[in-house]
């Protein structure tokens, strides 16, 4: 076995994380990696330990419309980025679990981090300068909508809304001094781009047997990423670092204290 | 003569309205009708006093579309509302004055009330029970980008984002729990809603001369209104009172302090 892929929910990745990693095995684990950035830092500081691979499973950074936005970006077709915008809503509400507070990862963990994911891919893993955040919550405290204004270093901004509860678009959109990038619905496994009006669709490989998901052939994409990774001997992908995924955490745990979401595993 | 319509830029609209008013003499003020809520309850007080017809000139209001859109709230058609988003973008800054704060109104207070005034008129005018907002300002300190998060009562949210720097969307969404209604672009002068996936056109009437500016004969909705409160003898209008004016300087004022816009006038 090369790799083991957890997909339990995510507040059982820690124990699942470090289960597997203690056992000296490779770990691809479903975002959110972790309910904050303590227990981040315990699965990261385990594998580095057990010098084992470890990725946070943020498929749409590997699909070819990700890929193509990153080579728009470094050659800097659009100008200097001034704005990015993401949104992503899904109605999970109907879903047994999701309303409750020890097994649902509420709105910013479970579609919150395919935004920030976005945001922080455009601006290369910087570190925002400031975090604004609002949200709602149910009344078992998970949060059904987060609305969130980040500013980075040199006047560069970005927002984005999620929601668990209401429908808003799922689109995203970065603007330069030269021009934009508008990912189109759904941005968390994006299969076409607008840039300069003109849309260029990248669609997700054939599927050969029935799916459960759409798009669940665009996890390919990912899984030859770790391939690939595992093939040269590397313990982090370089596309997505554990820098970057300790960066998400530490955003998300500030999001959260605004909108004042606490786990059970916060208070541990 | 009946009015005097007030269009000189913003900083002098306090001493021309004051002029006019104390002649005794109606007066349909630009927006946004004052430059900070100090000045405006001047204008509105002095209003009052000589007993004089005023109203700040949102013309939005008063095109079919968002006519269309109260009565589609005011029947609960899309259940309740949950979610307002607005945005404005329009990049003003090749404009010889824009980027000079003793003469320009800056992002928020001239494109940025066009969203306050949505958002607003979808909550009936409540007062938020919070802002949250972040800004980019040029080296004058003429504020270029502006994003805020608004919270309502009963869980309800409201988000924007205006800009003179960047092209962003300039369209609106009202989400209710029941279905959701979209303003296309141009948001501050709206002719298309979609509503169940179906677009209406609202055109503007017909023009007989050339224009300036497209658009322009949408302003007829607007002198209609003011005709109609002239001939019933009513010194506000009910679709745009003084409270609801009152009630986006306030909320402009909280912005500004948030996004660290200051003006001469401010500190009067």
């Amino acid at each position: 076995m090369d790799i083991v892929h957890v997909g339990v929910i995510p507040p059982y990745h820690l124990n699942a994380c470090k289960l597997f990693i203690n056992a000296k095995k490779n770990v691809l684990c479903e975002k959110s990696l972790a309910m904050n950035t303590k227990e981040l830092k315990e699965i990261l500081d385990s594998a580095k330990k057990n010098n084992v691979f470890l990725m946070e499973a943020v498929w749409t950074r590997f699909f070819q419309a990700s890929v193509e936005i990153r080579n728009l970006l470094a050659q800097e077709y659009i100008g200097e980025v001034k704005m990015v915008r993401a949104d992503y809503s899904l109605p999970l509400l109907h879903m047994s679990r999701s309303d409750q507070k020890d097994l649902s990862e509420g709105a910013l963990l479970g579609l919150g981090i395919y935004c920030l994911q976005f945001i922080s891919m455009v601006y290369k893993g910087e570190k925002p300068e400031s975090i604004q955040a609002r949200g709602v919550c149910l009344e078992t405290g998970v949060d059904e909508t987060v609305a969130v204004i980040l500013k980075y270093s040199k006047n560069r901004m970005a927002t984005f809304t999620c929601s668990a509860g209401v429908e808003l678009h799922s689109e995203a959109i970065i603007i330069g001094t030269e021009g934009k990038i508008q990912v189109l619905s759904p941005m968390w496994c994006p299969t076409s781009i607008i840039v300069d009006r003109k849309e260029t669709e990248y669609p997700i490989p054939e599927r050969c047997l029935s799916l459960n998901f759409t798009y669940s052939t665009g996890k390919r994409y990912e899984v030859e990423e770790v391939r690939q990774c595992l093939l040269k001997g590397l313990k982090e992908s370089p596309v997505t670092p554990h820098a970057y995924t300790l960066l998400l955490a530490e955003m998300g745990d500030e999001v959260r204290r605004q909108v004042e979401v606490v786990y059970s595993q916060d208070c541990q």
